[in-house]
């Protein structure tokens, strides 16, 4: 049940840095100039490459000719600079990395821009910084051949936002319940190996050069749920924190830890963690100063308080901006950052109050503090208003709150959507999500703000009557990780591909996700990209809604198995204190949130969308059921009654799944047969799962409506 | 969710021998004749009473006058021998136990019998064995001042079965999942501590004496589901065994292990353990002789075999009297016994398929294989055919197996009954299946056997044309126990009483289960037996039937959460592989176990039984939904609908539980106030789940059958 994986004494598949993804940076002359340690991982990864395929490289001294490299990379601001200056001597304008104190003292975020031109087949790629030129060799590494050929070109690239993290919900400890790695899915921690932190951390070092070639820059290391062993990070085990950043910052990636916000009582021996009490905010200075003096460069720290029963501001009366405020201002000093995240609800909800709606509760906790946190909190919210289902409405935090910094919160592990077990491609999700706008209508773009903007920093607000447009502050992108010391590093090889996804979203937002699995085939099949492509887009494309095809419809959410979400059970979470309902009866389904006869939830969101999702004539059929209770012979815009709707899609869900395999069967010789294996191990789980869930969500339903399937097909 | 209580540093509650229990005993002149290891607990335990309540003790030399004894427990075979001449020379006879070999040697099922005789207030226990003198010193401890007063009598007491025995499903390393006892709710084990035999046994040896005050003299020590650990008991760890051996040996109680039917394998590196194959025989065979070696007097093996992922003989192709015979004959030289469990059924199945019913397997596998067993085996039949349940039939392979020694196995931990956070006296329950009766009518005695009967080899067999009567091979009875290191042994205090019930049914399956109740509470409340005795009688003795009333209604049976089997989850099972579903739809409920249209089950019992549950018209309602599927709106004998009988024992048995609690709480000042206090604190759990039940099945069937309660009651 756990979707574990066997431990392998295979080395870890390279996933998308095989060898042969640099061969065409290695079949040339390249130039490698600046200092900085970044710039010597650039020249590390150019000289192994070149060597490998034959090309030449060298390292450029002050005053070295670069008349005939083919390639050059180079630290030389400003990037407005005429590129011949650079070709010729490259180097010889001093760079910002290449100071004395190292990298380990930068503390601010670096500008991770470059410049890349070509002309007449030769490139040149100029970075500010050490880190933008680590940025700039992936992007050849992407583009392949296709980088010296083609039309001269001189283009600046740069990241949508500074802060593009990765969360580990990893354990020190096993735990007892959740294992090694919260709703991990793909064998145990890289980091931790119970109770330890590994004394080999050659594993994490291959990791961070995954993510550095997607542009990752920062990583929590420690689950957001903190037990008594994970705390100590924080004071007694910091030295492996230090260890574990060391490997990091090769990589341009900033270390961040999640801390428990009852520490000062856990680790500090007070009776209180009040964020009002003078001890307390003094006890997180000191244990802030401890950190940074030992992690110069360390990020800060990602809190869940007053969560699903981890400790908060709430027992002391304090609101969470007294509870941020107090930690911001005790990493302020070290240019810290305080990620808090606003999953706020009652878990011990009871399922006979229809009025509580916790769908409404990180709207209602979170919005009216906005102006209340101070300038390094950053608000982590979960796209949904619920917990990462396959289909929610976006959550409506992110529009409520213009004053401060918000960051996006996804979910590459597939806890809700298949658990690395299924085929299902995420990246059509988080771009539809990245994409919304919720002061427009579907599909009109008026230049009013995506939820990408609003992450960003660099939306339109229509709401702002003044001006017209306002630059909010920017919190950033920040999702769970999907990867353990599996072989294939993430259960399923092909969840490679959203750990992919994510990381290039957060770059650029606007990136097209088809695109996105182009790019990954190329670089992880380098030999038989086209075929393997083919099949890879036959079974990932449309894979999410494949998924949603087969599990909870219409927007309901949840009908999983308590605990351990995987699998179905219909009523599952039914009466239990989660408040996550369907309301299903022998009459219709659905929960009621609209403004007039529901639970407010629809009035969360400005117009148009709160017209939009109150009206039942108006909300889309996706999320029908997630905002009216209709009966099961309501007509959908499909034309569709919802009880034809869910046998439908059902049967057609378990179609498609087995469509996917067979595409693959056409091509899975091609590959490496061990990644063939683990793939066709999971589809057969996938089919078997798919095939119960249609047949226990067909057959509750006709249960209890009553109501036969049009085209009369096997329910039970 | 686990129930475990927390660990307590009190010293353990005596339960039902305080020291006040043996008042009458300790302010009397009594003299204990006899030698024999047992006989010396005897005369400890007098000896302990008499100093602390003021009378003399004297321990009986050959020739020793006892003519001014008010009290003789006394050695003497053999029972119909003239009481003067024991009352003159006690102990002149030799008696059985006293050998010089010692009881360590004792390999055959002694002789637990004794006799009492009163004569002007002078009462004298004789036995023929020193374990027979044990039994008459509790049966005085348990009458009390009672032993003395009253006409002059002559009786002889002997147990109903030599075979009583107790389970513990404890394991030596904690399960991941389940713990360190399995379906425990009373702390840890008392045996092991994750990982170890405990070096302290103090505990076993209160907890032995409190076994044999019942009767119980055989446990077995181990979980019947044998982990890698536990498996080892049996070989490596056997010393262990001999620590635990010799504590309950001084009680008169033996001991038995759970074996793995794969010990052959893990343990002696064999590559099967086909029991046909002559290496495995004979690795069995020496396993045996190691054992029996180091603790003469050891019981036997218990066996899961093909049960729930267990091993056993079908992976080889054989049956299970193949399996069980062979190692009978291992131990057979040593007089041993194998309890080989019959409870093995598909736990993989496809909930579709409506073919197969999980209540048919027991009879299926096994009703076959009558005659076939050896004559040490001894088939261990669970008292229903699905699990423990509140209500189930009672299990059809009772009756269908007269030339095979049947073991009634029944549940004292209340795993699917409160698990001891809810107050429910199993007595009833356990004293309806003794008296159930195959062949005849309810409410008939027309001298055919009952359950008891069968178990216990003097049953009279109706199907027997040729002489009426017959003498059945016995297998006694066994049952989980329900102890942990906890406080109170057995997490709710009152739970107590089912394992005192437990064993003094055993001794005597006739005994009255209120009567058992007065017992248990004027040995265990000696100075308060009045009040409190009401009031436990009120809170117990219908309390089978009020957690009946709260929670699966007319024998329907689960409904509880997967897994850890608290609390309700209506259809929690019901699209599982475990076989146990009600099949509820918006128009009816309950599964047709019928001949004429259903799986055939009730097909498994003899006439009259046989008509009685197949035809609705005389099907008894407790069990209407166990073997009809029914609309909500059939009536019932009782004259209420199904859904009205639902709803109303849902809101009686919430409405019972507070009426408990108010009984309680006129005398709970007046016990030990820790007893109290962990009384108070599961009834409110008790009270909060009930209500939780409630709410959560009126629910369920008023949002599917959309039949509103006639008396307009709340539901959600």
């Amino acid at each position: 049940m756990t979707g574990a994986s066997p431990r392998s004494t295979h080395a870890p598949h390279p996933a998308w840095l095989p060898d042969d993804a640099f061969a065409a940076i290695g079949r040339r002359r390249v130039v490698v100039a600046g200092d900085g340690a970044l710039a010597g991982t650039v020249a590390e990864e150019v000289a192994a490459a070149t060597a490998r395929f034959g090309g030449a490289f060298s390292r450029l001294e002050v005053g070295d000719g670069v008349a005939d490299a083919e390639l050059v990379l180079t630290l030389a601001p400003p990037l407005d600079e005429p590129i011949e200056t650079i070709r010729i001597a490259a180097g010889s304008t001093p760079s910002a990395g290449s100071t004395d104190e190292g990298p380990a003292t930068r503390h601010d975020d670096a500008d991770e821009s470059f410049r890349f031109t070509r002309e007449a087949g030769s490139v040149v790629v100029q970075a500010p910084t050490d880190i933008g030129l680590l940025r700039g060799l992936f992007h050849l590494v992407r583009l392949g051949e296709a980088a010296f050929e083609g039309p001269d070109a001189d283009e600046t690239h740069a990241p949508a936002t500074d802060l593009r993290m990765l969360d580990h919900w990893d354990n020190v400890d096993a735990h007892p319940t959740m294992g090694q790695v919260e709703r991990g899915y793909s064998g145990g921690s890289i980091f931790y190996d119970n109770g330890f932190v590994r004394a080999d951390l050659s594993r994490v070092e291959r990791y961070a050069r995954l993510l550095a070639a997607v542009g990752i820059n920062r990583v929590a290391i420690n689950n957001v749920n903190v037990n008594e062993h994970e705390a100590r990070l924080l004071t007694d085990d910091l030295g492996d924190v230090v260890r574990i950043a060391a490997v990091f910052r090769r990589w341009g990636i900033r270390v961040h830890l999640s801390v428990s916000f009852a520490s000062p009582i856990a680790l500090g021996g007070l009776t209180t963690s009040d964020p009002l009490d003078r001890d307390v905010a003094h006890w997180w200075v000191r244990a802030a100063a401890r950190v940074w003096d030992a992690i110069p460069d360390f990020g800060g720290f990602v809190v869940k308080a007053d969560s699903e029963g981890q400790p908060g501001p709430f027992a002391y009366g304090r609101t969470h901006a007294d509870g941020a405020n107090m930690l911001a201002a005790a990493v302020e000093p070290h240019e810290g950052l305080i990620h808090w995240r606003a999953f706020v609800y009652d878990h011990r909800q009871d399922w006979r109050d229809r009025t509580t709606d916790r769908a409404r509760a990180a709207y209602d906790h979170f919005h009216p503090l906005d102006g209340a946190f101070s300038g390094n909190v950053i608000v982590q919210v979960k796209y949904g208003p619920l917990d990462f289902q396959v289909r929610e409405p976006v959550s409506p935090v992110l529009a409520a709150m213009p004053q401060t910094r918000i960051a996006l919160e996804l979910q590459v592990t597939q806890e809700y959507s298949g658990q690395q077990r299924h085929a299902v491609y995420l990246g059509p999700q988080w771009s539809q999500i990245l994409g919304f706008r919720f002061w427009e209508a579907a599909g009109r773009d008026g230049g009013s703000p995506t939820v990408a903007d609003l992450a960003t920093g660099r939306g339109k607000a229509a709401e702002d009557p003044g001006t017209g447009t306002w630059r909010k502050p920017a919190g950033g992108f920040a999702a769970v990780s999907n990867v353990g010391d599996d072989e294939f590093w993430t259960g399923h090889p092909f969840a490679q591909a959203n750990l992919y996804a994510y990381g290039r979203l957060c770059w650029d937002p606007t990136l097209d996700p088809g695109a996105l699995l182009d790019e990954w085939v190329s670089l992880t099949f380098p030999g038989e990209a086209d075929a393997v492509g083919q099949a890879v887009h036959a079974v990932l494309d449309r894979s999410w809604e494949t998924y949603e095809q087969y599990t909870a419809p219409l927007g309901v959410g949840f009908m999983v198995r308590p605990g351990h979400h995987y699998g179905p059970d219909v009523d599952g979470y039914e009466y239990t204190p989660w408040g996550t309902y369907h309301f299903a009866d022998r009459d219709g389904i659905g929960v009621d949130r609209t403004v007039r006869t529901g639970t407010g939830y629809a009035g969360q969101y400005p117009s148009p969308w709160r017209e939009t999702y109150e009206s039942l004539s108006t909300c889309p059929d996706e999320l029908l059921l997630f905002f009216h209770h209709v009966p099961y012979t309501h007509v959908l815009h499909s034309g569709k009654t919802v009880i034809q709707h869910i046998y439908d899609t059902h049967f057609e869900g378990v179609a498609r799944v087995e469509r996917m395999i067979g595409a693959w069967s056409a091509v899975s010789t091609l590959v490496d047969p061990r990644f063939s294996e683990r793939v066709a191990e999971r589809f057969a789980e996938q089919l078997r799962s798919a095939t119960e869930w249609r047949d226990q969500l067909n057959t509750y339903f006709f249960r209890k409506s009553g109501i036969a399937d049009e085209r009369g097909r096997s329910i039970y």
